[in-house]
């Protein structure tokens, strides 16, 4: 293993980072670059097709890391479509399922009953993703989508719903741009130790873009103390891969290897 | 007192809720529609005079609820612009100076530092406003604002902080809008019982505007519970005034009567 490849041991490019670049070229891309895992979006697999896609990343030798995503708890069909998820992170051999939780249903202000019922919702389904040896993973989002996409808002919520199960069927996930601000952050990080299923880094940066979703910024174009993250995440005993999960509408205008070749570069400089 | 005049005792309007209308427009309105308080800012304040506003108020019958703002304690000249901020507010009559403390220097990641350091300059604060007969009061701004405006991130942050002091020195704001999403709000609020200095409220609606600042709406036109929050606070202790404080383009753009009513409407409805 070279130097460079040593590096980038943990490196994983999630897909919405590179989000117009064809799942082909994203993958040699990735090979290209001694990169070794990917984390998948279920949509741009479906236009592909699940099993070519599987058949795709294992033949260039990629790790497929996470799939994104589960979960969208208050939506009518949120039942089959979770489980056909983790049928698709079978296939694919994606050890992890990424739940987003959803949003308040339209018109409701009752979010405690909406976090119950992500609490339910992952009860119910857990039977179902230990049998096809999927990890389902919670991720808090930032309290900016509590309303409109993830009421699960920090990583203490997100626990105390996996805390019920088993760390290898139920874990969370730890994603800097999403827990950066809170002053328990470190806390709750040990807390978490083996309940850690993936980690994912991008930046902060300000001011916000209209909607908020496609304010993230490379890792190292922001304030968020990377590194630091990252080492209470190695002392909790993750050992897993690292995502960098940008969304951004500039970065997404620019040629996939290019953003690769950034991602990486932001990675190894800031939190490796 | 009427029965209008009775349900509107604690109402009062924050004067950014109205951001265009001229202050003794304001307070002529608020006379008008039966609303006994007004919580005013410091800009506004200064550019039509601190002596004349107070004497403007006070003719009128108006309480003062709170001065807005000071803090932004990265600032270079916090020192003398909070001591500033103290002397108008006990020129005014205003009991409570809300203290908003800034976000991340310019270049900076360090956030423990930025959050110690308000810590420290609410210390040494602290004697100058006791003396001068002026209530500071900490308030957590939503963690979508922690980079850039205000490092403390929770009701928990802040209370941290104030309860190193008597309650009667140094409280908390409870403001809905940035702290309906903590799912330790209510235990946070019953905490913060004679700490609480201010309760503001106003209503969470998505999408998010570009910058994030203005994306508040008038109460009852979003998802935030905001009666159970009256009632959690006044179950603390609290019997002080309830500020609507909306930041809007829309509703700025409207003539202030309108806006008033508009408010008025949406406390009696979803907060009394």
């Amino acid at each position: 293993m070279t130097g460079h490849r040593a590096a980038l041991r943990r490196f994983s490019l999630n897909q919405a980072t590179t989000q117009h670049w064809p799942l082909p070229d994203a993958v040699a891309g990735c090979v290209a670059a001694g990169v070794p895992g990917i984390g998948l979006w279920r949509e741009p697999v479906a236009e592909y097709g699940v099993e070519r896609a599987a058949k795709l990343v294992r033949d260039a030798g990629l790790t497929v890391t996470t799939l994104c995503r589960g979960g969208f708890f208050t939506a009518d069909d949120w039942r089959t479509e979770n489980l056909r998820a983790i049928d698709e992170a079978a296939a694919l051999g994606a050890p992890v399922l990424v739940l987003v939780s959803g949003g308040l249903p339209a018109g409701s202000k009752d979010i405690d009953g909406a976090r119950h019922r992500v609490a339910d919702a992952i009860a119910e389904l857990a039977p179902y993703a230990e049998a096809a040896g999927v990890r389902l993973a919670v991720e808090p989002l930032h309290p900016m989508f509590s309303a409109d996409r993830c009421v699960i808002a920090t990583l203490g919520q997100a626990l105390d719903i996996a805390e019920r199960f088993d760390p290898g069927i139920v874990g969370v996930v730890v994603d800097a741009y999403h827990v950066w601000w809170d002053d328990t952050v470190y806390a709750q990080i040990a807390r978490a130790g083996e309940w850690i299923a993936s980690f994912q880094v991008c930046d902060w940066t300000t001011p916000l873009p209209a909607g908020v979703l496609l304010g993230r910024a490379l890792p190292g174009d922001g304030c968020i103390e990377l590194r630091r993250l990252r080492e209470a995440v190695d002392a909790a005993g993750y050992t897993g891969p690292i995502e960098v999960e940008v969304f951004n509408a500039d970065v997404w205008a620019r040629p996939g290897e290019q953003v690769l070749a950034a991602a990486i570069d932001g990675y190894l400089r800031e939190v490796a």
